[in-house]
């Protein structure tokens, strides 16, 4: 059956990574016979620009109806003092689909070693799933004069969802272990959390629990990066953890995501921004938007080959010194992406 | 006048680090003509053993009573799942002594640099300031059996202080730059926050303010830790934000702080916890205490002489390649002590 792909590519760099995205996405389909439709939906700053919001209804409606969501990347600085703003759009298009689960790999490929701060990251392979419907980004927001109080409220279903979600992924990884990370000693929403993680893993005796405290977190990111496994965490502890983490590889341009719905749905992006100061040049790093069509391909069609295809080509042109400027090298937008074509 | 210091040894390390800590002051005092009487309080574990509560009612009247206030360490995980535990005596002298601004240093010494975790650390010289005393620390916190809820609420005046603290701060410094951080982007507490700090930014055209996203902070302490001077944030990011900072140094031996009250009073403390695991064995590194003895002469009493006598002893020690177990020496508590007052 055609599997329908709604593209959102948003501004600054968006257009060029996705379309070095869909030419590989094209590639790989022909070779393992997928079949699939694409349909461009404006997000974003675009669609500000265009319709006065960031989320129109129409793109909504087609996101529903999707059987797959790519995202490029929004984000343009013009709008920061603006009234109505491109993140807006990010936050609506999470809650209106339920995208509970957002997924992080943080892998560094030995060729690129050399990019990061940290001295050792031998072995460092671990994923961040940060929770990101709820918690304090969608609870009671109140802006007065001379107070402001923000509420963070979670539901035991919704911290029970998503450690099964975390779980479910540590079960597949040979580690098989989750850390589960909070500030029980100080918030309440962390000692229904942890009470949580403990129950659910007795579902899955196969998985180890531990839990740590996210001010440790954020050291032990940085001391003992080889620790982790899968790491499950709240919102805002999600989201300051992913961005810590991934700092460890020295560059946001190889890096890909997924945030997971409810009903299967699921929406992939690169983890940076629209980096507007180098859009239009040719020279923007396709890589992560290249992988975040891997990833889309294993976990939301199940086609591992697809995906893996996608990931040795990246690997190989990598080990073959084509690197972006970003990656210390020279190569085009355009140079990288056929030198990743010719390799898949 | 006779200078009134209250004691808290607390558990684990403690008790053997102020003992390191007090002899250093001692000598220091001499020299410089300082005069002082200490009085030693329960406090923590301690306290909780003693008398079922980690902070008793003559060890705050004490403490209010005060000049100043040494704490060495406290968190034996003996009390990990009870229900009174070590930490709630931190946060209970911390609102009742209104000690709303936690100062912490981040000192790379050039003879320790190899043991940090990051590749570059040349020139990394910046302050953390926390805001102690609000935010969801102190908020309502609501734990019912399917969900749960905390609230984090700041007032101007909160926040117009501790930008106050962060300013003159900065102001002596050689750089005079402040970056405050918040999530402005999606929290109420952060809109208010990025305002006052707009405001109070009026009042010192000698020093430059720049603002970051805590998430985009995290990653920049890793990537870039040079980038800052004094970095002024609220409760739990500072929380979180001050651990990361101090990974970077690869140990937590050697670093002091402080936390500043309302009427001049002020607590001086290692950053570090009480380590179980080798209390009691005489290798414990003392110089965190050491330091926080400097603090506190330099930001109590204005002792400046006094305070910079003790670094550069320390440092000297360092130098001349006297290191406790931790640092990769061989030094005990006793030695590097001793190593550190034939120095000063
Ligand atoms: C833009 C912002 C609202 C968003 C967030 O905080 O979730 C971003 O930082 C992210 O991590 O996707
Ligand atoms: C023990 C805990 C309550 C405390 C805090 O979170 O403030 C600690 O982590 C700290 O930073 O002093």
């Amino acid at each position: 059956m055609t599997k329908k792909i709604v593209t959102l590519s948003g501004d600054g760099i968006g257009p060029e990574i996705m379309e070095a995205g869909l030419e590989v996405l094209a590639a790989v389909a022909e070779k393992i016979g997928f079949d699939y439709v694409l349909e461009a939906k404006d997000f974003g700053g675009v669609a500000i620009d265009k319709q006065g919001l960031p989320l129109p209804a129409e793109t909504l409606v087609a996101a529903k109806n999707a059987d797959a969501i790519l995202l490029a990347a929004i984000g343009h600085p013009k709008y920061n003092s603006a009234k109505v703003r491109p993140e807006q759009g990010l936050l609506a298009i999470r809650k209106a689909l339920g995208l509970y689960a957002n997924v992080r790999p943080l892998k560094i490929y030995s060729e690129l070693k050399g990019l990061s701060p940290i001295r050792n990251v031998e072995n460092v392979d671990f994923v961040v799933i940060r929770e990101l419907t709820g918690g304090v980004y969608f609870g009671e927001h109140t802006l007065e004069e001379d107070k402001a109080r923000d509420v963070n409220d979670y539901t035991a279903d919704e911290i029970r969802r998503i450690l099964r979600f975390a779980f479910e992924t540590a079960r597949k990884r040979p580690r098989k272990l989750v850390t589960s990370v909070d500030k029980q000693n100080v918030l309440a929403t962390s000692k229904l959390w942890r009470k949580i993680a403990d129950e659910v893993a007795l579902d899955y005796p196969d998985v180890t629990l531990e839990h740590q405290l996210v001010d440790s977190c954020a050291m032990l990111l940085i001391t003992n990066p080889q620790k982790f496994d899968v790491i499950v965490t709240e919102n805002l502890f999600g989201d300051i953890l992913t961005d810590e983490a991934s700092s460890l590889a020295g560059t946001l341009g190889v890096m890909p995501s997924s945030s997971h719905g409810v009903g299967g749905l699921a929406l992939y992006e690169p983890i940076h921004g629209s980096a507007p100061d180098i859009a239009g040049q040719g020279i923007a790093n396709p890589v992560s938007m290249i992988l975040s069509v891997a990833m889309m391909l294993r976990e939301s069609f199940e086609l591992e080959n697809g995906a893996t295809l996608i990931e040795n080509a990246v690997e190989k042109t990598f080990t073959d010194g084509v690197l972006t400027q970003d990656l210390g090298g020279r190569a085009t937008t355009k140079e990288m992406t056929d030198a990743i074509l010719a390799r898949l």
